[in-house]
């Protein structure tokens, strides 16, 4: 297997960081004396297009040549990778065809528009992505830029990572724990391997939604395991059916455990992150928060990293909490 | 006259480092789009108590005495003074009475009260706020700590701008215009001096809602000129009655002119805020940015910085909007 280590999350934040939000860490005297310990949120809803999907993305088309991009890209994606590759697409003049599930949040499918890529909708009680993703990019000869799954993605992701090591190095900081949100482990493979090289005592715990703990199961049993179907969750943006073939060794090697949320602390999470921190998060960026908020592990006295992930909500469904 | 100038305010800068978030300068591609501008949002809505206040308050206080500490303070604000004045006194473990109008929101009552101030509610169409404060002050011998019509805090306030130099240097950005809200003027007094120092060809602009252009009439006439009665607004933060005394002189000096924007505009910029920019802005911290959103000045090919400054509104009006 290909070695993936904290260089890879290097060199990819040589070749994206004038492409992307160097996004703040930021804490709440408020929610600090609420937890008991000390938590730093990584904003990465104020990056651009509202998600850290930018940053796998950014890297991902920087290594493309000239002839992928004038072939234009695919990808499927629930909503926030969808954004990401069209921004990124715009950004170089590439074509983009997004495929995205049909009850998608209208904000996503209306962002990946607006950024000028052709969305094609599917259903996914009766179609899978993965085959009409295959199927575009062999036709039309165009590069497929999967959601998780692949290392420049992964390290694009692990981005963040290497500004929240920068920024407590800065504070002279050295963090006991880190809550991150995992639906296919993107973003906690990156992440976590890029902390635990620079703080090797951290704990990294992969926060999932109630059913979707995939990850939590498949760590725990040291071997993929997929979720039972027919459950739901609000968390649209991490409720993928099992953890991706190259994340999970990597998740496995940085990892301490997976813990598991409800979609009702979610919501009320949600809302004490509006009220007290000013900020807007989708469901799916919310579960760290929520496994920190609802006191899933003991923090006391600990200081804390909490991933802020996206904030793509319907503003419709935000005024409904 | 005292000779207020930047040094107040890298030395109030040392007093509060420790004891304020150093609040990120963030840009959103969307937005900049959208106005053909490169915008930089200071984000003080992140700052604890959710608002600039607590800079100036954090200043004034590290100023005083052991006696006065111990003999309390007192202050008199529509609501973010109120939260900032109890918020910076509760880590002190001092005293505070804080006198706030019947109908400032209830997310501002509640959290000077949460932050262990004994609020005092008037009625601000029968009772003058500075006659309650000055008469706790005398008869309990507590020190009176004013919004803004005080060198401490302006000073204090103008620190927000001091980081902004500092993050603008280190991106080696040399802004054209700086648009940030008045009420009284103490934070854009503070900023302005601050930034006019470290960019003396910045332009820089006061902007008020529609009815409270006090500064803005003042700066034309050159005198204070005090609103006309009667109008109202939703920008409850800084819908004062007419500059200070120790406020306008410093404005005077540092702004090229007023802006005036209407609530209907400033409603619209929330939602391009929490939808752009994930954010939650009060009404009065989101009139710099409505200014810059209805492209009310040029900012074509301009480099703009944008004071967000409060985020401390109702979830309920925020839910309406």
């Amino acid at each position: 297997m290909f070695d993936f280590n904290y260089l890879n999350i290097v060199e990819a934040y040589k070749n994206i960081k004038n492409k992307v939000i160097k996004t703040p860490l930021i804490s709440s005297e408020f929610i600090n004396n609420l937890v008991g310990g000390k938590i730093y949120f990584k904003l990465e809803n104020l990056q651009n297009t509202g998600s850290f999907k930018l940053r796998g993305a950014s890297n991902k088309i920087s290594k493309l040549t000239l002839d992928n991009k004038a072939n234009g890209l695919v990808a499927y994606s629930s909503g926030n990778h969808a954004q990401a590759v069209a921004f990124a697409s715009l950004q170089e003049n590439i074509s983009a065809k997004i495929i995205m599930p049909k009850n998608a949040p209208k904000i996503k499918i209306d962002n990946t528009q607006r950024y000028g890529a052709e969305v094609i909708l599917y259903d996914p009680k009766t179609q899978i992505r993965e085959e009409i993703g295959q199927d575009i990019a062999v036709t039309e000869n165009r590069t497929l830029i999967k959601p998780y799954d692949d290392f420049d993605i992964i390290a694009g992701q692990g981005t963040a990572g290497y500004e929240i090591a920068e920024e407590l190095n800065h504070l002279s900081i050295i963090p006991d724990i880190y809550l991150c949100c995992c639906g296919g482990g993107g973003l906690i493979a990156g992440t976590s391997t890029y902390l635990k090289y620079k703080f090797p005592k951290i704990e990294s715990y992969a926060v999932e939604p109630y059913g979707f703990d995939d990850t939590k199961l498949s760590l725990e049993n040291k071997k993929i395991i997929s979720n039972k179907p027919s459950f739901e969750s609000i968390c649209d943006a991490i409720i993928t059916p099992q953890p991706g073939n190259i994340t999970f060794p990597l998740n496995l090697k940085a990892l301490a455990g997976g813990i598991v949320v409800k979609d009702e602390e979610v919501k009320s999470t949600i809302k004490i992150l509006a009220e007290h921190l000013k900020i807007i998060v989708e469901p799916g960026g919310a579960v760290a928060a929520t496994a920190a908020l609802t006191k899933k592990i003991d923090m006391k006295n600990k200081t804390v990293v909490v991933m802020i992930s996206g904030g793509n909500i319907d503003l419709e469904m935000f005024a409904n909490l």
